[in-house]
């Protein structure tokens, strides 16, 4: 089966997510509107109905009939397929609960540059990007990125859940990666605390297939659209 | 078997969304929190770790060994326990993504009297309050809102999900009840054009097993330290 990927075609966004877990999954996808039929077309025309359980907002994955929304649904559903989960209960709720955790993290990282609202341009909004992201820097990026760490540290120290890599740890490897590019100042004074993050961080992007990954044109760079934008104003050290 | 739910003992907050589902399926439970040796203390305990898988937040549901958080996770494994979501796995994932959709609502409505920072009391932050409310009421609020009114719509009029009650229409009367609160003007536009949502609220009010729970003291009042608040000078019509 070939997995289908519907995500905005420009951006890592949260799609991301899932393409990380694709790729160390070596599953066959495609990235729909990445693709010659694609475009964004694509992606709207998913959000106005399949069937009659459209979803709110992409990315959605379709799994031979199933369509499936949010990011973490998404992972949940891949995770104990793809060997990138435990295939127990008690495994799968917790490693979907770290999941939750980094999607909370994740809108409090994009509402640093829209704390007002996702309709209104940055520049629209830059005063009140100032002074949350002050309050993002200084408490909720430590508090976050500390609780991943601990949870690192009470399971040995290298993978978040269980004895082997798990679809969170790749959401880690992203989320560290994308903070550095967006906060490099800051991060660099932060990741003096979350040395177990830093290294899973650079553990992942030396797998052979997220290295091949990083290295294709499949990896969309970081840019000023998505989650994660370098705004030098907002990086405070 | 009892279950036991940790979450702040003095509001509604994220917590309700779980009483509402153990509330309706008549389950035998514990709000820990608010029992004689609960308190605060208890929910701390719950934070500080549970063996190697510490939350980073309540709410966090034991259900024999198993502890869960975050109330979409915890939603999703009490539905199919208790006939408040469908067992077949399109169903659950469906139902999950919807949850997950006000999830994302219900942290908005949160942002609408705490846009720049948790730590900061709403009197810091009132003026980002006021320009965030004001594109909340205008722009995500009616969207989020139409969402699932079209949901309900295309699903024959009465339930979210499938031909019975599942916990996201105990989730929608929810948040429909606390807007309500919070916006009283706003919402009795916004309620013109989601009928739909507006007589789901209605029939799960009038369900015997909620009618009872909320004229007990178990229920929680609304009040200003929950998610849904009402500042007279946030709501405009």
């Amino acid at each position: 089966m070939t997995y289908e990927l519907y995500y905005w075609p420009s951006i890592q966004g949260r799609g991301e997510f899932i393409r990380l877990v694709l790729e160390e999954a070596g599953a066959k996808y495609e990235d729909v509107a990445r693709g010659e039929k694609g475009g964004r077309d694509s992606v709207s025309r998913i959000l106005d109905g399949v069937g009659n359980t459209p979803p709110f907002a992409p990315p959605v994955l379709k799994a031979g009939n199933l369509y499936i929304s949010h990011a973490a649904n998404i992972l949940m559903f891949l995770g104990p397929r793809h060997k990138l989960a435990p295939k127990a209960e008690a495994g799968r709720l917790w490693a979907h609960g770290l999941q939750l955790t980094m999607t909370d993290f994740i809108k409090e990282v994009h509402d640093t540059h829209h704390p007002v609202a996702t309709s209104l341009y940055y520049e629209d909004q830059k005063k009140e990007a100032l002074r949350y992201t002050g309050e993002f820097l200084k408490s909720r990026a430590p508090k976050y990125l500390g609780y991943f760490e601990d949870i690192l540290k009470r399971n040995g120290g290298k993978y978040l859940v269980g004895r082997s890599l798990s679809y969170p740890d790749l959401s880690l490897f992203q989320i560290v990666t994308g903070l550095r590019y967006a906060f490099p100042k800051a991060m660099k004074k932060i990741e003096k605390d979350i040395p177990l993050s830093v290294a899973l961080r650079d553990a992942v992007e030396k797998r052979p297939r997220i290295a091949a990954y990083l290295a294709s044109p499949r990896r969309i760079a970081f840019n000023e659209y998505g989650i994660f934008r370098r705004y030098p104003e907002l990086d405070k050290k």
